[in-house]
This record gives C-alpha cells, structure tokens and sequence, in this order.
C-alpha cells in the first residue's frame, strides 16, 4: 500500500499501522457513540515527524486526526472522515524540569500523572487531574481543556499551560507563549487550549508546577437529599471557604457502588458529598472545621473524615468508581457534561431525574459541585433496539435544560461530534460565524481533524448522517 | 461641521466634542511619547449607541478608537490615525449584581473600585488592583488584561471575566462567553481580553466577584541589597506560600519616597520588600510566620509588620505612591513593563542598571517580583534635546534582554503603539503572521484602533515616522 509505505518513510517501518486490528481499535475514543475506522495511524516521535506527517497528510489531501489516549468523551480523536491518525504514543520525554521557575517542559503524549511524578520529589505536582490522569497525556488535555476535580481551587488546564510548539494544520511549526505570564499579543495560546486538535498538532509543552499542599483533609459526607448537599455547598462557599474539591454524588452513583463494591452508606442517604480541603496544616484546620459544622447544620446522616492516606483513598473511591461502578448496571454509559449557574443545581437534578424518566432511560449524577459542573451519566444497552436514539434525544434535553438555566452545554468534555448541533443553542449565527473564520486561520482546509467543534463544515454531512440519521 | 453633526445624531448633541482644547485632551494616554489628535470624541451611553457610531465610521472611511480612562501606558487609547474617539466614559452602570452566583454585570465605562465597593456589602470585591484602579474602567482592564500587585494570588483580568458584549470593528454586536465556567467552542473571549481594543469595544461585562479576605497582615521589609531581597521571594515561595502580593521596589524608589514625602527607612536598605498575606485568619498567621522568618533570615535590616488597617495602608504608599514620588525628581516618567522567569531577578536589575548608566539615563525599579514581572522608571526632562530618543533606546534594550533572559516584552501593560517592533523580538514572521490573520477576523479594515499591537499595518508608516523618525 502506498500510503502506508509513504508514512513509513517519515516515521519508520515499525512505527505505522494499518491492521484491520488496529483501525479498529483507532476508529474512536470513549464517546461511544459514532464511530469511523482510519486508512492508518502513524506513531511519530517528534516534532519534525509531526510536520512531515501533516506535510504529507496536506499534499496528498489526506484527512488527518490527533491522539493522545483515545479517553476523550466526546468524539474528538475519532477520525471522521478516515485518512491518518497521528497518534502521540512515543512522543512521551520529559524535556526540562525548571524547579526554580515551577515549569517542565514535555512532549505532548506524555500521561498527565506521569509529569506529578517526575517532580513529586521537589513538592510539585501539575494541578490539572482529570478522572483518566494516569493514561490521558498532556495534548489530549490541552486539546480538551481538561479539568478535573480539583479545578475548584487549581483551575483548568489553561492556567497550567505556559506555552506549546504546534504543528499548524499546514504542516508550518510555531511557537506559542513564553514560558512565562504575560504574553503579548494576541491570546493564542488560550485559543488552542481548548481547541480539540482543531487548530493543529501541540507536539511539546511548558507546564507551570503547583506546590504539593502541605496537608490534605478529606471528608465524605452522607445526605438525606440532593438539595440538602447542594445547601451545604452553598454554605460552605459563603463561609469563606474554597476547597480543593467538592464532589456530589447521587442516589444512581450510590446505588451502583453498593453493587459494584458492596460499599455501605446510610440506609436513606441521597446523595454524597466528599469534600477536600488543601494547603499549610494551620489553614486546613480552619477550613475543616467550617466544613463539618455546615454539613452537620445541613442535615448530614453521616460525617466521616480520613485519618490517614489509606483512609483518604477509601472515601475517594466513591468518586473516581463511581463511574466505573455502574459498568455493572449496564453494558454501556454516556457521560454527559453541562454546566449551570451554582445557584441553580436543586432545579438542574429534579430536570435531569424527569427528562430520564419521560424517555425511559436510567440516570445516575455526579457534580462538580463547586463549580455546577454536572455530569448525568446514562446507562444503557447498546443492542436494544431504538435506546441509543433515546439517549441522544435526552442528552439533548438536559444540555438545553442547562442554557436555559444560563449554563453551558460543555464544561471540560469538549464539543467533538457529540454537540456541535447543540452550540446554536448558546451562540448566535455571527458568534459561529466569527469561531468558525478564527478556525480556518489555524486550519484554513478542511483536512486537520474534520467535522469537530463547529457545526456545518464541508464533507461532514454524509458522516453525520451515517451516525445521526435514524435520531434526527 | 458634517462629521459633528452626524455622531450628534446618534448620541445626542451633548454627547460629542470637537473643540481644540477637547481634542487635545483626547490625543493619547498615558504613554508620553506618542500623541494624535481625533477629529471628535462621541459619549455613546449604550451599546446600541456603540453599535451605531462604528457602523458610521465604517461606512464613511473614518478611523476611530476605544477610550475607557486613558490610563494605559502604552499608548492603546491613542487615536493614532485622528478619527473618532468612542469614549465609554458615559456608559458605568451597574447592570446585574448575582450574589449566589457571584457574579456582576456592568456596562465597561464603569471604574474598577466602584465595582469592589458596590458588592462590598456582601462581602466580595472584583479581584484586579491596577495601580490606577479608583478611575481606569472594566473596559480598559479588559482591553489590557490589566494585572496588579495582588495578580500574585488572584490572576489577571481574564481570570475574571465570564462574558463580553463585544461590538465589532464592522458594528455587528456578539456576546462571549456564558457567565459560568466552561465556555465551549474556540476561547474567543480569551483572545478579546488583552486585544486591546483592536478587536472591537467590549461595551458590557459579567465579572467574576471574589470573597474579600477574612484576614490580612502586611510587612515592609528593608534589605541591604536587591539580591538579599529577591534570595527573600525565592525563599518564601519555596516554603509554600503564595502571598497575596510581593512587591519589590529599588534604591531609586526609595531615594524618591525620601524626597517627595519624607519618608524614613534604614541608611543602607537597597530594596524594600512588600509583602501581603490574606486568606483565614489561622493561614495568614502562619504564613506571617513564615515571611518574617524569610525576612530575617535574608539579612532585612528591619521589618515592620502593620498592626492595624491604618498601618497596613501606610506601609502601602511606598509602593503605591513610589511612582508618583519620581515626579519630585523629574517632569516626565517612562515606566516600562517586562517579564523574566523569576529566578533571573538579580541579574536583569544589574543589567537595567548597566543599560541607564551607558545611555546617561536615572532608572528606578519596581516589581511584581512573585511574577517576575519588573517595571523600570525612567525619569527625565523631555525638553532636553535626544532624551526622548536615549529614553526610547534604553527601553529597547531592557526588553531585549528581558527576552534573552527568557522572559517577554510585556506583563500587563500592553503592546499598544510602543512596543510593536519588539514583537519581532519573541515571535516569528509566521508567528506573528498567524495573530495578524487573527485580529483580521474581527478587524478586517485597518478603522477600528489602526496602528496597535501588530507591526507594518497599512497607512500606519507615517504616523510611526512622525514620532520615531528621530529615534529609528
């Protein structure tokens, strides 16, 4: 095969696939939904690979999709129209580590966890800490924005990123950022940061470093409804007081870790909420202690709180299985993500419980409390006739729930494939207008990750229809 | 006069000027060494009075250029072209305040201060502190991603801002950003913030409000040498804390605060370091703890910590007034504004002291020395002949060594028309290529504030060589 032997010639024999096996394995990422199988996935270790690749990918009109870990969770390293994955799989070195200045500079596919621990042993960590840390890599989190939860206290990954050498959709090799605040000019960094690929290749990165805080307390907090919990976030966060994390959990996420786990809560709990507070020993204290008289003032059923690592780790089970934990309850999940005004997270679940039942689906949540960053999760079987169009169509409804409410249809997922339709519900046809003519300055064809983010492009209706047809 | 007359129409006869005296008034900001004349500043009260005025301009061939309190020191409000002058100065009220959800919306004319007074009472304030924060306006900042001495802890501008009405430079109006976190699609508000005006006038804003601290303690310490100091910042910083504020201030701010106000510190100090904590009561105790230990460790020849608000803020004027206190000393200042990774400190002062001296110029320095961000005062008497061109050229080389240090050529007050030919210096042809394509999406004219950020604009030449023929 021709193309095969041409990527080869870029990136070497051993370093190209094009296996039934493997297309299949790189036909998408953990949205679950659409899927399309690649020609190829070549696996470049730098970037002047990267630049070939796209060169290449360009001169040929090949289209051609990054990848990082393939956990993305919504559509945005499935290769919708074919042509090349360019996956970051080798390109995993750390570059410079900077402890006096608190940066490192890394190639993009590098896991995210991996940076923390190469400089655990100077008290940093890189803040950003989605649920796939341990295999998701630093372009696939640029690419999403990743948060995670500590985001509350830490931010997205946008504030962590100090700057990023990126493969333009051309092939051309630029700079962005300086390594350090203040950048001038035009905010391109924070364009990409986000972009979902769309705007080219990140190859390599300086991220800032973040003090290991000095002390951690953890606290899970049992409660007889959602709305006393969401109070209790309320009241927290009037005290003054901003934790690290504060996760909700529902009655759905209770339920799938009593059976995945047989972990044990109280008998008419509704929802937990596990709380962390971080930093210097004497300021944790302090937040602890607001934090366990509000959940008792807020109707608390139960209160515990880690004495030790072990422990700590046992109460953050809750949340980082809880996802995983309804894998028993059914075969496959959507989670969704949308984000609401804080103030408005009792109405957003009592919408979310009602839209599920009118379409007959299961649904378990899981917050961002902090943030009224929400992700309902459906689960379901795949196999049963008509299901996935009835998820899609309630997943719809509870984006649109949240704009209503003055939210947002993503928080930290990205937009992919999932919900580029969805976006005309925030954005005017000029706001899509001007997003889309900022897009064709990165990407002026329409070969670097097609059919992302932006709803109507070119060559993308015959691959919405193949998936969307029977839902809309 | 026609061109009167018409923006009359729009705004109301009150509500445009076009006398010498006004025009003069309106002929830049509060970067000295460039100045241009508008034909007329219009008052709109509104948007849709914006939306109007640039539509006007549009269709008649009319440069024109935002103006919020001209206090931008690099020249942004400038009407470098003459034109009209859109001042928001009409257009400061409070639209929104959510307490809930703490956020607050606001037309732009408004001034920074009076949005931390107006939410006060509830116990929150609007993070950013520009030195010139009791007058310059929400725009402004905007326009600037204005920072402060408290950028340390809470960030610049764009940290704080969750959604913009943005006219555009061709009068269609857009609205970025949702009010919550997570704003999907590409980051367009990220690139408005810092664009200074060049990509539209951002004529309304929903701000992010921040808890006012619970507890504050503020120390000035004094030190035999800017190294000893800075040796301080590392320390305190490699001991976990992130203070508020860090402010560092040379020999020549002092000899200034000597002079203008008879302010007393000890005979041999070099430096002075101001350094602010706040947070819970406990946390600041034990940060507290920490600074003066740093502080006495590092050799300060005296460390004064304010016991009471009146003192907090009289440790304050050395750093707010320091500025102010070089006019005793000479008619005309210059403050420069460049960053460098903070372990670079020392040697950039040796190297601003070195340049000053071989250009016969009197420097003074001030800095967010958390950020690494220095601001290098020059002071100097404008009537002497070839000081404006010394001053130009001295600047120059401070920022080139800023970016040789690897650092940038601005931290927070802009390129505007002062620092154009320096982004040579940090970004590539193609770097800078890819942000002229960017602000051509909004700004595809050369009307909407001609002559800023970018380097060779069309029609920019002769008002570049009107001012820095001499110097060039």
């Amino acid at each position: 095969m021709s193309l095969r032997e041409d990527l080869a010639r870029i990136v070497g024999a051993d370093a190209v696939r094009d296996s039934e096996a493997a297309r299949q394995v790189y036909d998408g990422d953990a949205y679950p939904i659409e899927r399309s199988k690649p020609l190829c996935i070549a696996f470049p270790k730098n970037t002047d690979q990267v630049a070939q690749l796209v060169r290449y990918c360009v001169a040929h009109d090949v289209p051609f999709t990054p990848r990082g870990a393939g956990t993305g969770l919504s559509g945005g390293a499935m290769p919708a129209l074919g042509g090349v994955v360019v996956s970051t799989k080798r390109m995993t070195a750390i570059l410079e580590i900077d402890v006096a200045n608190r940066r490192l500079r890394a190639q993009s596919g590098i896991a995210n966890k991996r940076i923390s621990d190469a400089v655990a042993q100077f008290g940093l960590h890189f803040a950003p800490d989605p649920s796939s840390q341990s295999v998701s890599t630093l372009g696939g989190n640029i690419a999403e924005n990743a948060g995670g939860p500590h985001t509350l206290k830490y931010g997205v990954t946008v504030r962590h990123i100090l700057s990023a050498t990126l493969v333009l959709p051309d092939g051309d090799v630029v700079e962005l950022g300086r390594g350090v605040p203040g950048g001038p000019g035009l905010d391109l960094l924070g364009v990409v940061v986000g972009s979902e690929g769309t705007t080219g290749i990140v190859t390599e990165a300086t991220v800032r470093l973040t003090p290991l805080p000095a002390a951690v307390r953890t606290t899970l907090a049992a409660f007889p409804s959602v709305r006393a919990a969401t109070e209790c976030v309320a009241g927290i966060i009037s005290a003054g007081v901003i934790p690290a994390a504060m996760e909700l959990m529902d009655r759905g996420i209770l339920g799938a870790l009593r059976a995945a786990f047989g972990l044990t809560y109280p008998e008419d709990a509704a929802a937990l909420l596990l709380i962390e507070c971080d930093g210097l020993p004497e300021s944790v204290e302090r937040e602890q202690a607001v934090v366990e008289a509000e959940c008792r003032e807020r109707g608390a059923l139960e209160v515990r709180v880690a004495q030790s690592e072990a422990e700590r780790q046992s109460l953050w089970v809750a949340r980082k299985k809880g996802i995983g934990a309804m894998g028993r309850l059914a075969p496959t999940i959507v989670t969704h993500d949308g984000v609401i005004p804080r103030s408005q997270l009792p109405q957003m679940l009592e919408d979310v419980a009602e839209i599920a039942a009118a379409h007959g689906l299961s649904v378990a949540n899981l917050f961002h409390a902090g943030d009224g960053n929400l992700h309902p999760c459906i689960y379901f079987d795949e196999r049963e006739p008509g299901i996935v169009e009835r998820v899609i169509s309630a997943g719809e409804q509870i984006l649109r729930k949240c704009v209503e409410l003055g939210g947002s249809v993503s928080g930290e997922h990205g937009i992919g494939v999932e919900k580029m339709d969805l976006l005309t519900l925030m954005f005017s046809p000029d706001d899509l207008e001007v997003q889309a003519r900022t897009k064709a300055i990165f990407n002026p064809g329409s070969l670097g990750n097609p059919c992302k983010i932006l709803p109507n492009q070119k060559g993308c209706h015959e691959h919405r229809m193949r998936w969307r047809g029977a839902a809309t």
